[in-house]
């Protein structure tokens, strides 16, 4: 057993859900909770959260490659169904694509970010594979899922302006003042969304970024974590704060990823809800099933 | 104005939403029906309709090619990170997707199929074009949505097995009686999802199938469309009847998608709702917002 | 029959080697010619022309995407093959591709440029479609060829630096000055490949180039193949001049591919050659057998 | 130090051209070899060994995917550079790439195997990495080359039909009496071409085949090697036998690749040159410069 694991059942959720889990927090919603979030639903005026999927425009990391869509079927294959009763006049357009699965807006699979060499559930490492990927925790395992979300609009309650300062740490503090604020309540299953504003900077500034960004902090991980959350969402592109809190390299996926099994979903757009000022409501997040995968690109879909 | 659009109101939606609309159907969903949605749910029951995305053991079509999982990062790379204060041990994996945007479970965008080189709407073919993509009417129109689902289990009602026999029509008047049957209406706003039983045929038969399939005919196509439905799902490849209804390739496609702007998902399954006797609840259909795609994998979720 | 056919014999070789013909001037490549050019090789020193493909630090066109290689097996798969005998520590790695046909330095199928929407020999632009790409004059018919290569290297001729400007023409005057100074006679079977010093600019400017590039025009095309060459190679991104020769947008395309079925070599790094003074040898150039591919990569030979 | 290192020089290359060296066996070919090469063209027939790259009708491996060729631009863009001068009619068709590094016909780079966890010259697995592929010994220090070529027709000498069966081993012995009965020497910079029938084979068979195939053995490997060849290619998947020689997976490839950096190039179609009797040649391969990669594509040419 790793020093994580060891680190007891306060700092972790290994083992809570069996020693084969492969699902993480998402054990925490039962039908129940889930008809109570389908509940919460007031409006009903509905939000994509998911940014578009492109070559140019959307904030995109160099290692992953740029998104292609390639033309598949088009109108130069005419007749090519002509022996299928098809009419002249009548055809299909279909593509090809190309992302990374961790593009623009996605949910990191518990297979992602590994600590001391294991993953969520003391999964050691060496489950993910070059040729077969995920043999454990992909984001196959994942399904989707329907949760109440609980949106907190950072640079409103923090002030300074229309997002927070690229390095702003968004600490436990800072969360639980904003919640107040904001008159919610956070609690077991449900997905936190954190705006930062970072997204709304990227738009304004075409793209032209520092390297820092704002997020929560590791105590903020620990503090959702805390409180049986099966997921958090950000609008930037880590959920955590960039320089790493405590200059640890991806120091907060270790909390929520690796030691608790919460799930993580980076760029979302939340600015159409923030103006709205719908500070809660019901969230479907549907990655794709690719078996073995890391991840999914996802458009989560917010009930207001 | 073409010959199509010369049909008149009853047989098209053609600029029911102005001449520019490139949503169609999806206009029908007010915040109001949403919310109405919303009030369907029971149970709380959470099913996921997407299918695997993999090389094998899928139903695929030739013609799209095979999906691919590729790794981009995985734990050779220990060490890239040093210079950020990543730790010794700690890691990350990632991987690159490729796949048709019609790949397995997913949404057809309104510029996928034409008729006498016209889209819904009077879009013409052209609007597709091999560098950019669909310029209007593509996936990325769409955002995602909710809406009230109802599910009609045609086995159930039709008789003779577990799946409906390849090639087996079905009418409006079936689709009427099995809702009847199972004591629910079809209404403005509705996504209908038809089980024909053809992907429990298909892993059952590990992939060996003729090329006939069950699904909708012309005229149920048109019954739908006239209850002002938004999307029609089904669990074959094409949602209509193989060989086409009437001999018309695509006949179906033509009836919903251009004439109507419905919008039509293929491959979902509805196995376990259907065995839960689930026969409405909220759905949330969530395509990437991939631009000029002319349609997206998907994963819907269903909440009973 | 179109307007180009109608120029006749003189300008154009449509029908030259029958009406069916899908290979143009490698018809003039007889084996007598080849192992005349086999006989010109002095020095026996070998010069790869092609450039690295990779997604930075090499002159890429954005529409044509980055160059990816991502990683398909590695030492992650250690066991794999266990039951095949496989050794502890023997392993294989292996990646999976993906790039334009036209990536860095390529080689241009008789199918890539069209005129009055006709091909070479008259075959239609509708020769080639979405779903198979091209029914006739595909990348695939070249097959790959051996000939003698003529380098003439313009910087060194027309002065004033170690490359032609950005937009300088290179014409037939020009052309045949070079050939004289060189001492090289251009006949029947040759190709020519012509040194605007380009691809050094890029690289020492780091990729910070105007659109306008030296290349040759139209009289220059003429008078290539006027001589019989079979091909024409640059170190620039269209062979020709840009702004294009009397402004027609890929005029000499039309003169050599469309014209004469003379291929085109694009982005050739003809540095170490010009550096040795070595203006002629024996050349291969093996185009990937890409069915249906309307170019391919390649990495031409060169020996002195 | 390894095993294999320590084995001495007799059985490796390792260290012969200096604790750095990338290039293996083609450090062997100086100007005066390959100008020798040239000398040894005859008449002049040019054969293009590559077979085509397609999804179907060619010899592939399940897990390395299925080639695709996607069209990036065609008719339907038809306007996109009218602002350029593009006259009407006038346009370009281009396609995207997507295979393997090691499909159909391909030569390995000197990073794809390795064996107690070191390649060629003691370079370590962890070479190879999944973010940058190689970085040591990647194709991209190939360049591409040319030397003479000895084609071993093993049909023809050892009897029994158009091809070797399935798992006949091709032995030390089998090479050198087949060299003699064709009159050929091998020598110092040589590429030897081991012709099995197994190409010919799988085509009359449209792919049905045993997984076993015919091929050389590790001591026909150390004879090539202790000759100094450059490469050796086949018409095989594997240029060895299968099932493998001693039971050792993978067993040529360590001789040959990984203890004496000799290349080994898969999947050629010899049976041309073979019809013509054509035992010796000039012959050039070009693997494509693609930086870090595992192997390349490659239709090497070779002139009689």
């Amino acid at each position: 057993m790793s020093d994580v694991a060891a680190q007891g059942t306060a700092q972790s959720n290994w083992g809570r859900w069996g020693p084969d889990d492969e699902r993480g927090a998402l054990n925490l919603l039962s039908p129940e909770i889930v008809a109570k979030a389908a509940a919460s639903v007031r409006t009903g005026r509905t939000y994509s959260l998911g940014i578009p999927i492109q070559a140019d425009g959307v904030p995109l990391m160099d290692y992953r490659g740029k998104p292609m869509r390639l033309t598949l079927e088009d109108s130069t294959d005419e007749g090519s169904y002509r022996d299928f009763g098809c009419k002249p006049g009548t055809g299909a357009h279909e593509d090809v694509l190309i992302f990374a699965s961790h593009t623009t807006s996605h949910m990191d699979a518990l297979i992602h970010v590994y600590e001391d060499w294991e993953h969520y559930n003391g999964v050691p490492a060496s489950a993910m594979r070059a040729m077969t990927g995920a043999t454990r925790l992909g984001i196959d395992k994942v399904g989707g899922f329907a949760a109440r979300a609980v949106l907190l609009d950072m640079p409103r309650q923090l002030g300074g302006g229309p997002w927070l300062e690229p390095g702003r740490p968004v600490t436990a503090a800072d969360l639980e003042s904003t919640a107040a604020a904001q008159g919610v309540q956070i609690g077991t299953g449900d997905v936190v969304l954190v705006r930062t504003g970072y997204l709304q900077m990227w738009f304004e500034r075409g793209g032209d970024m520092p390297f820092e960004q704002p997020g929560i902090t590791q105590d903020a991980g620990q503090w959702l974590a805390d409180r049986d959350v099966v997921a958090v969402g950000s609008d930037n592109a880590a959920v955590e704060v960039i320089p790493f809190d405590d200059g640890d390299f991806l120091g907060v996926h270790k909390v929520l990823l690796v030691r608790h099994g919460v799930y993580m979903i980076e760029f979302l757009d939340l600015s159409a809800p923030a103006a709205d000022e719908c500070w809660q409501g019901l969230l479907t997040v549907a990655p794709l099933k690719v078996t073995g995968a890391t991840g999914s690109p996802v458009n989560p879909i917010l009930i207001g």
